[in-house]
């Protein structure tokens, strides 16, 4: 499958190496490619995964079936503008962004909330696309590769296309999810966001970030 | 150890009657004891457990070393102010409420959120109680008896006194919860009464109350 990742953060950079792996064909987007290939960390990591590619936002859509939104909440509507509603329609938008609001220290707050979620935002900013709202929930390391976990857990899927959640579902069952928890439409969005303050709190209790909820039923 | 339990719904009825099994002083505060008793469905209930007293909020705490908040969070400070800050100083008070806003329809909105908790609004209101919320982020019959559950799942904690804490942690252990999870003081109520929204998602995906989250780590 064709695979843009928008965004060479940590969530990007996990999933791009981690579909590669997997045999897909993947093209991580981002603003200005020479600015990002010009960034020691990133060549770094991109001298070791060859086999990702790397173009403007726009470029890394081309004949993309699957667009992974991994930036940040604060810049998502920016950055899927910049790629425009053209390149976005009828595509799988798989949207892993938090509205995180960093502006008051930490932890966060959320910038939209409880009658609303990006999710819905992202979806009602680009009609035509398919987004569906997922693994927002755990660490980039943990997305990737949930089986470093002891045990299996569950990961939320949210959005309006039910073909589209299918075709997410896939993919996050070669990752290794084996709980993936179809929440409903895209409203339901509201819930894995809203769910961040607790992850926040969970981090600082545990002190670290590899954990991951389970829904035990 | 003598608890009073605040509300005859199904919270206060389904930890009424474990505490009173596992050998506790348990009495349920209501408003008008003798409307309560006219209830019908609580009556019945009250015919099978004989050993839980009933008596005014204000007259249920009398001796109480744990007094456990089960009112729905609309109706928490009221309740709590008419029990009053002389009966509630110095106390455990062992918080469950939730902030659902059910004004709009379904699924409930919160009334507070994200800089601000009812938990830390109990708090601030009655400085002298000692606050701990938990137990907010299941329903009322896995609160009393998690090991219904086919495995260990987590309830969590938060609260400014740490001998408070260790109280509450005692009476969850008691009930079944082999994991308890100390998030730091009040103001980390804000990630378990967040997490309602997803919560509330989830009751729908499945159908059933019957789950709850395990922090897999």
């Amino acid at each position: 499958m064709r695979i843009a990742v928008l965004g060479t953060g940590s969530v990007g950079r996990a999933l791009a190496a981690r579909f590669a792996e997997l045999g897909h064909q993947v093209v991580i987007g981002t603003r200005e490619p020479e600015v990002t290939v010009a960034d020691g960390p990133f060549a770094a990591w991109a001298a070791a995964h060859a086999g990702v590619g790397l173009a403007t936002f726009e470029d890394s859509t081309q004949g993309a079936e699957v667009v992974v939104n991994a930036c940040a909440g604060a810049v998502t509507l920016v950055v899927l503008a910049r790629v425009g509603p053209e390149r976005l329609a009828g595509k799988v938008l798989l949207d892993i962004s938090n509205p995180l609001d960093h502006s008051a220290g930490f932890p966060p707050t959320l910038s939209v909330k409880d009658t609303d979620s990006l999710g819905e935002q992202v979806q009602r900013a680009f009609p035509a696309a398919r987004v569906v709202k997922s693994l927002n929930t755990m660490n980039a390391a943990l997305m990737a590769r949930p089986t470093t976990l002891a045990e299996p857990t569950t990961v939320f899927v949210s959005g309006d296309d039910a073909a589209a959640k299918a075709t997410v579902t896939a993919l996050l069952t070669e990752l290794g999810h084996a709980d993936v928890l179809d929440l409903g439409d895209i409203s339901t969005a509201r819930g894995p966001e809203m769910y961040l303050p607790l992850w926040l709190r969970t981090l600082g209790a545990l002190g670290t970030a590899e954990f991951n909820i389970k829904v035990v039923r």
